[in-house]
């Protein structure tokens, strides 16, 4: 029997896929068996993409967001010959993904781990896995397109023109985040988003109809998509059709319905839930094997003409596509040097020169300024330096104070994708993701609303975390000092959470000019998130001059002396935001009594982490062990800081409804009793 | 100007909540106004409810999904008359909310939070604020009024038929988990379930266009929701006509869309942004009571006959519905009496007699058996002693072992509303939001999933901490010990997350007995979520008899000895879970060089910081420093243990895709490293 060269090249997917499992005798055969010949139309007859050059810049996207499917993309990645990149941004002559990578599927340090790693092999453009989060992150990577052209083209020049393509399965359908995504992206119109549904009716419980019978296609046209409908997964021309219709489509985003069968081709596992997420068995992928027509004792069998057919598709295509629009980017250059030059900033992850300047300072003022407001001018300040910097709130700007107000600011709409102020609506989850595709896109982009609802985004976040990519969350009403809102509000365990969360940058200043040196660790972080946690009221902006206190550059190094007392230490007292100037009034409190403490202002314990360990106990003596803490979340963690000898003085409970002073009273955040406590401690302190 | 009865007691909420906000200086006065004559048809005319018996098992339940108008409920349960119930579920002659409660709005210690708080305020059904979670747990009341009447009624003896009605605003229609909840009371054809959509084309940031645009009456038909238009919110009529139709709809969930005006009467903060969450100011109050008819000056009024007439609707109604009912559940009682036994029971939170009976013991085994099955074991049997035990799984029910099997168990599905078996399918936000209305509805449920997706459900966990109620979490793939689906899959940083969290009992049991104490910690817990934290793999299970180890039942004090050194301990290593059994061999390594290694289990954090101090002192001794803890999980929050001279070996980065043996080592917590660190410690302590 001989197969056409189309069905031995998705046959090979579907056996390298096979073959990787059974050998990791670990993941998930069934999906990359059923949607090898979906893949392949859009990679060898739409995807713009060359192969040697994997991250250039104007390539369309391909996200798996069922990523468990990973052994599909790697095939592609395998067979297209797709380049490895190295972290300076260099294409080298290794192969992403080769067999041998591909024969140690999940094995310690492949470049093929169970679910596809952003960073981790080239050519994976999100990291998935925890479902809904792929195809949320493709509607910010084609917001950032759509940004990118509507900013950079010009006549003639359509630099930026690349379309997102994203595969789910059921799963990411189900999930809340891809029902706001899909909300999202229909409002915004991006009608170069392409999602590819895997109907396979099948989840790991059994069947979809045992908690799934919505009318999906149905919901899809409620939200304003184009959607259509593929009967057969295996009918690459139906595919393509559909494709086409997607590539004409210019006002709504595209949702095709593909009806496949999980494990196609295994007689006994096709259609079986058990085919999801188990090894086929030697016997069943040899049966599988004989369907396809080919070998059925070859292992990782590459058959001869399969990378070629590759490389006369979609590598030469992407070449073609690649070198014509490095030739117009050349022109384009001469024309406009500026942008040109900016293009390449943005695809370094650089920032312009100077970003950092004209940044607003804030003179001492006991009545000071709230965290919010002093973050919207620092924001507006850098945001006129960085073009590509931009974001939004999940429907609180006028509360987080993140809308950019100079003169041109404009809001991202459906007709009008270059504006810079994004309106998420209510719908945080799908924001995180947002930003997270608009930073994978290399854009600078920020998010914002309370923290109490970084609760909602924790999904998001922790991915951004994983993936190292520089988001920025500004999260307001950081604490009880919210105030009436009470408990549903007010965030207590989640700087914890944050703080926990590896890779993750916390950053929670203490007055104005904390805030601005906050936000320049932000902006100038290019390997992970950065999170800016800000007060809702008022804070005393210090005066740092006048009264001996440590300058806020040590917010660079996470944790800094603020005020030192007369004589040696006795006592630290540390504190975060707006409980560092209850700490300074505390040490005001204990000089009276001729105590000498002095106050270290820790707006990051990351930070401060990282410093060497000289610093950390020149600023921490580890001879000092009456130590109290104050901050208004949960204590959780802060025994590290303060030792087994020293206290804490945070929230122990939820929070309650109650204006904000009254809160700090009732919860003990006071000067009054947190001198008490050094009292206590020194008392105690052995003599 | 003479106004009708019922439109006097709607202008009477309109004006209570506007003086409310307005003398707390904070609120939201403008969704109030909009839905008061929402609310009052659906109270007056169609809620079985007695103000007397705020809490009789068979009333229908109203949640105000939208909590930031909760001036709205509060305005309602003062005129109805609504009293108080203590803690002991008795009714008090007090009021729940009286006048001075009103004008005590957002003050510490009142009956008015902010948002409303269930167990603070007699008839509040479920805390609402953060947006979607309201209705989401709506969904789990229908789901509990369903399965009561499915397990309860008998012919001729309707106990239980009640509804739940549920108010929302855009942004629980924006949230993923609102996307989720209608989706499965779509799929489980909850026609007990009416939800009415506050359709005001307003959010904070401005119209509802700048964000959201779907067609969101097609979306609930493509769930299989009733779908029905209110043009109107002031038209009563047309209101009671939907809700009649809600009533007669046998097959589906309803859903209303109301067309409102937020703020309606308030000539100049009517259908604006500025009425969502400010005061109106007394001028705008003026002109609005003056549109009302009433006077402009008089605050907190109410109105002659506006109380009577709640009392002649609502409570003659309830009364006479709740004697009735009472009537007939006397006589169910005769013939019945060991289920209205179980009626009674259920509603006091209590468990049947002997319902830790009959628990499997595991016998002493190297090998071992894996958390999550340890745990079906025990959960099964606990479910065949408490008939009202129940609960699934989002979609992973074959991989976290939650499935009851033994006979007569069955799925709760659309045409079977008495299963125990849930697939709440890939929604683990809106599952954890189920759970909560479950358990509101006092029935004992439990949901199940990966430790990773506890990210997911972050925002309905916390609620069921903050409302006190006793959920069940049940957590499996605990650590990087699920191998090879890699970091997007291996929790790290969730036990910090969730050990931080108020209220939150987090159980990670060491070997099968330990697990069977947690589950007995769990279901005994009555006010609060517990968490059960358990393996993906094999644990050895401990002979404690042959080896001397503490008895397992420490477990309920949080932590304990397990193995205690033939001489004084000079180290401590602490550990839970499965690196309990690391921590065991470590000391045995040390024992090899004669140091003296006491071995603590510490499986909950929580409750061992609740034992008293000579506890804590016995188990973890000051005098011994040299303590090194070991968890397959972030550092964050170990020193609280192990104070500021010990060690945590713990994941101080995301993990990897790998076998689990492999990456134990790679990421070094094995018994050697474990034994190196004290070794070390007791080096470098002073002589």
């Amino acid at each position: 029997m001989t197969q056409n060269i189309d069905d031995l090249c998705i046959n090979t997917i579907r056996t390298l896929s096979m073959d990787a499992v059974q050998k990791a005798n670990s993941g998930h055969p069934g999906t990359p068996m059923a949607l090898a010949p979906v893949a392949y139309t859009v990679w060898q007859r739409f995807l713009r993409f060359d192969p040697q050059q994997p991250i250039w810049a104007n390539r369309d996207r391909f996200v798996l967001s069922n990523g468990h499917a990973s052994m599909l993309l790697y095939s592609l990645l395998h067979l297209a010959g797709v380049k490895q990149v190295d972290e300076k941004y260099d294409v080298t002559g290794e192969p992403a993904v080769s067999l041998e990578e591909i024969e140690r599927f999940r094995q310690l340090g492949s470049r093929t781990p169970g679910h596809p790693e952003y960073r981790h092999t080239t050519g994976v453009e999100t990291t998935t896995g925890p479902l809904g989060q792929g195809i949320a992150t493709s509607v910010g990577m084609a917001i950032a397109a759509r940004w990118k052209s509507t900013y950079f083209n010009r006549p003639g020049f359509d630099i930026f023109d690349y379309d997102v393509y994203a595969i789910c399965g059921d799963g990411c359908l189900m999930e809340g985040i891809g029902s706001e995504a899909a909300s999202l992206a229909g409002h915004l119109e991006l009608s170069n988003l392409c999602w590819l549904w895997d109907n396979n009716h099948i989840t790991i419980e059994g069947r979809t109809d045992l908690a799934f019978t919505e009318d999906v296609a149905a919901r899809f046209r409620a939200y304003g998509w184009n959607v259509l409908h593929v009967p057969d997964a295996n009918d690459t021309g139906a595919v393509a059709r559909a494709l086409e219709l997607f590539r004409e489509e210019k006002g709504r985003p595209t949702f095709i319905v593909v009806d496949s069968h999980i494990a196609y081709g295994a007689p006994n596992k096709q259609d079986t839930k058990e085919a999801h997420g188990e090894p086929l068995g030697e016997d069943e992928i040899r049966l599988a094997k004989q369907n396809y027509g080919g070998p059925v004792d070859a292992k990782f069998l590459v058959p001869d003409g399969v990378r070629a057919r590759f490389d006369e598709q979609v590598g030469a295509r992407g070449r073609e596509q690649r070198v014509a629009w490095e030739a117009k980017f050349r022109d384009y250059g001469k024309q406009y040097p500026d942008l040109a030059e900016q293009v390449e900033l943005i695809d370094r992850r650089g920032l312009p020169k100077g970003w950092d300047s004209g940044l607003p300072s804030f003179p001492a003022d006991a009545k000071g300024i709230a965290g919010r407001d002093a973050s919207a001018k620092v924001l507006n300040a850098l945001a006129k330096n960085v073009p590509w910097l931009l974001g939004g709130s999940a429907d609180l700007a006028p509360s987080t104070k993140t809308r950019l107000t100079f003169d041109g600011s404009r809001d991202f709409e459906p007709d009008d994708h270059g504006g810079r102020n994004f309106h998420f609506g209510v719908r945080e989850h799908v924001m995180g993701a947002v930003i997270n595709g608009m930073a994978l896109s290399k854009l600078r982009p920020y998010g914002s609303g309370f923290l109490i609802f970084s609760d909602y985004a924790r999904g998001s976040i922790r991915l951004s975390a994983l993936m190292e990519i520089p988001v920025i969350h500004i999260f307001t009403h950081d604490s009880i000092s919210l105030g009436e809102d009470g408990p549903t509000h007010q965030p207590i365990e989640q700087l914890a959470m944050l703080r926990a969360t590896p890779n993750v940058v916390v950053l929670r200043p203490a007055d104005g000019t904390e805030t601005a040196e906050a936000w320049r660790v932000a902006l100038g972080r290019q390997d992970g998130p950065s999170v800016l946690v800000l007060t809702r009221q008022k804070l005393p902006v210090f005066d740092r001059a006048a009264q001996g206190l440590g300058a806020a550059d040590g917010v660079r190094r996470g944790a800094y002396v603020l005020r030192e007392p007369a004589t040696a230490p006795e006592a630290l007292l540390l504190a975060t935001g707006s409980e560092v100037h209850v700490a300074l009034a505390a040490a005001d409190l204990l000089a009276q009594d001729g105590i000498a403490a002095r106050v270290v202002s820790m707006p990051s314990w990351e930070l401060f982490a990282r410093q060497p360990e000289a610093y950390r106990d020149a600023v921490l003596p580890p001879s000092v062990g009456a130590r109290v803490a104050i901050e208004a979340a949960a204590p959780f963690g802060w025994h590290r800081w303060v030792g087994e000898r020293g206290t804490v003085l945070a929230m122990e409970s939820f929070g309650a409804s109650a204006p904000a002073e009254r809160l700090y009273q009732e919860f003990g955040l006071t000067p009054a009793r947190a001198a008490d406590a050094v009292r206590h401690l020194l008392a105690r302190s052995p003599a």
